[in-house]
């Protein structure tokens, strides 16, 4: 793999330790470039059927490339406009009733916890917490559903690997925010039935865009509630078209073309590298981080073989904007005393000298 | 009104009659540069804080374009990616039972049809029809909601002026797809509880954008479903974190910057000529193309003081094809003999002969 032309591809390392992919990826200049083709094509030819016909073949070429990075089916991936979409379309699309208990990890996001609260109020359903780290103990013959990350977003600590095995007995749903385009995914050997991952973070593609899988035998329990007309087997039907019984069918009722083929372009080029050279040089990088830091003295969290490290610094906020100051970018954990860096394959060595430089 | 002047602010008329605003509008120049700007400073400075601000800012002014064009108060706006996703928004907000009766118009669009199947399935209800002149004198007093089109998007028909009187007794939901940005729209003189309506229509922003429309009486009766970290009043609360109780609770989960702005830009194209010359020259324009038509020896499907114009032709798809080799664009309806011509104030009599010229 030659990192240094894959760097080059991302205009943000002229002047910039980019090291924030897990709030939004680094964008590269094709995925822009490709927006700007389709904008300028857009105002010139207008947007009638011409138009939704790229729209459209965009669209699968985008579900092909979420299904190639989670070694899944085209057919079973749906597109969503964000982890959370994923997350709602599956919980809302499941049926509950008063009593049922979700199982999930503590510290989980916001972006899994908000759309529980509201099962929570609506149905009420129980929702009861346990580490991370022994989420499969926790497992009771009252649990209907297993939430919680594949990558933990505080740190960087990985779900057990023994989730496989519960998954064989109940639906377990991945937040896939930090493990998507950063760790290695195979959905049907993670045993989940769900997995809900960003195109914006470690797929380097806009805001907006995401993806979910659901596991075939999950496609026709999973009811889908926001149904456009992109989604409906046969939409003259009116009230009897049903949705399609694939992804499609789980897709967000709107994404624009521009966003969409920008999302391809970004996908193609880390799967032009090789998604397993992507992976094995981010982890790399990151376990590098890791040691640097314990080495420089500092209190590194307990991680995985993922993309990020978080550490220790008396006053987060004020480390945050020094490492700007110096063309750094990281983030802090608000709540916590962590920064937390997140390594690409994009990265090198150069940018973790400039955040070591910079910490001080 | 020069209206040269706001013609020349899109592209595609250089070329073409662009006649259909109902499936997408014209994209104004200036749409597509606000976008290529963020998406170069996404490119060269990354998507940290910053570009975050950037996003919020862009989501507020977006609201706010949106609350002038509506006739509302900003904070009862919210940002939906569709039309559809504010309907499904709505519809699945509100709380069912077995039996409970939705009103519909015959002839409504498969985005409003294809989420109240789901309701039927998900709840039981019952949706009953009647023709979209008559559904004022088709309310019973088993009706729990009306739902139907503003204008509708067969012939360009108005809703009864007699709907504002049913919405002080029972909640009305009106598919503002062909009516925001096409007509005058004052959602509190319309009556209606809810307007939903799609942001790249009659507002030429991009795919992907929409707005919905709650009364304050009913912002906090609708409860968000699809809840992500920006919907949330104190995202650290966990599960017992709320949606905000106001527009922004009810907004989609996750729009690109890029998305947001170029729907700004766009709406200002039409804010800078003052929207009530916007429609009141569509209007006119939209009546002379009937009226020619008609004097043409064409059947004029029943209109009101609208801007689509639909009319019989032998074979539909044929004159479709034909016309655009001429360089008009207008769409034909799927099961019906119609040929439909979506008329702006950004067309002119050109654009109206250049039509009928190809017609023969």
């Amino acid at each position: 793999m030659d990192h240094e032309l894959l760097r080059a591809e991302f205009p943000v390392f002229q002047e910039t330790a980019y090291l924030n992919a897990g709030t939004c990826g680094p964008l590269p200049r094709a995925a822009g470039a490709a927006a700007v083709g389709l904008l300028h094509g857009a105002e010139h030819q207008g947007r009638a059927m011409p138009h939704f016909e790229t729209m459209l073949a965009a669209q699968e070429e985008r579900r092909a490339r979420y299904a190639e990075v989670l070694h899944a089916r085209t057919e079973d991936v749906a597109l969503t406009t964000a982890t959370t979409d994923g997350i709602v379309h599956v919980l809302q699309g499941l049926s509950w009733r008063a009593g049922d208990e979700i199982l999930i990890a503590e510290q989980e996001h916001p972006g899994l916890l908000g759309p529980l609260g509201v099962l929570v109020r609506q149905h009420g359903v129980v929702v009861r917490s346990a580490p991370l780290e022994d989420i499969v103990e926790a497992v009771d013959a009252n649990t209907k559903l297993v939430a919680c990350s594949h990558v933990r977003w505080t740190d960087g600590a990985l779900a057990p690997a023994g989730l496989a095995e519960v998954g064989r007995q109940i639906p377990v749903l991945l937040d896939g925010a930090q493990g998507l385009g950063a760790v290695p995914v195979d959905v049907e050997a993670l045993g989940c039935a769900f997995y809900a991952a960003p195109g914006q973070k470690w797929l380097c593609g806009p805001i907006g865009t995401g993806t979910l899988w659901i596991h075939p035998e999950w496609q026709s329990r999973v009811e889908p509630r926001a149904v456009g007309y992109l989604n409906l087997d046969t939409p003259s039907a009116g009230l009897q078209s049903r949705p399609w019984p694939d992804g499609r069918g789980h897709d967000a009722i709107a994404t624009s073309a521009e966003v969409t083929v920008a999302a391809v372009r970004a996908m193609d080029v880390l799967a032009d590298v090789g998604w397993d050279a992507v992976l094995e040089r981010a982890a790399t990088l990151a376990g590098t981080l890791a040691d640097r830091l314990a080495e420089s003295g500092r209190t590194v969290a307990p991680r995985g073989r993922t993309t990020l490290v978080s550490w220790s610094e008396a006053d987060p906020k004020a480390a945050v904007a020094r490492l700007n100051e110096a063309g750094v970018v990281v983030r802090d954990l608000p709540g916590t005393d962590l920064l937390r860096a997140s390594v690409g394959a994009w990265n090198d060595e150069g940018d973790l000298d400039r955040l070591l430089g910079a910490l001080g």
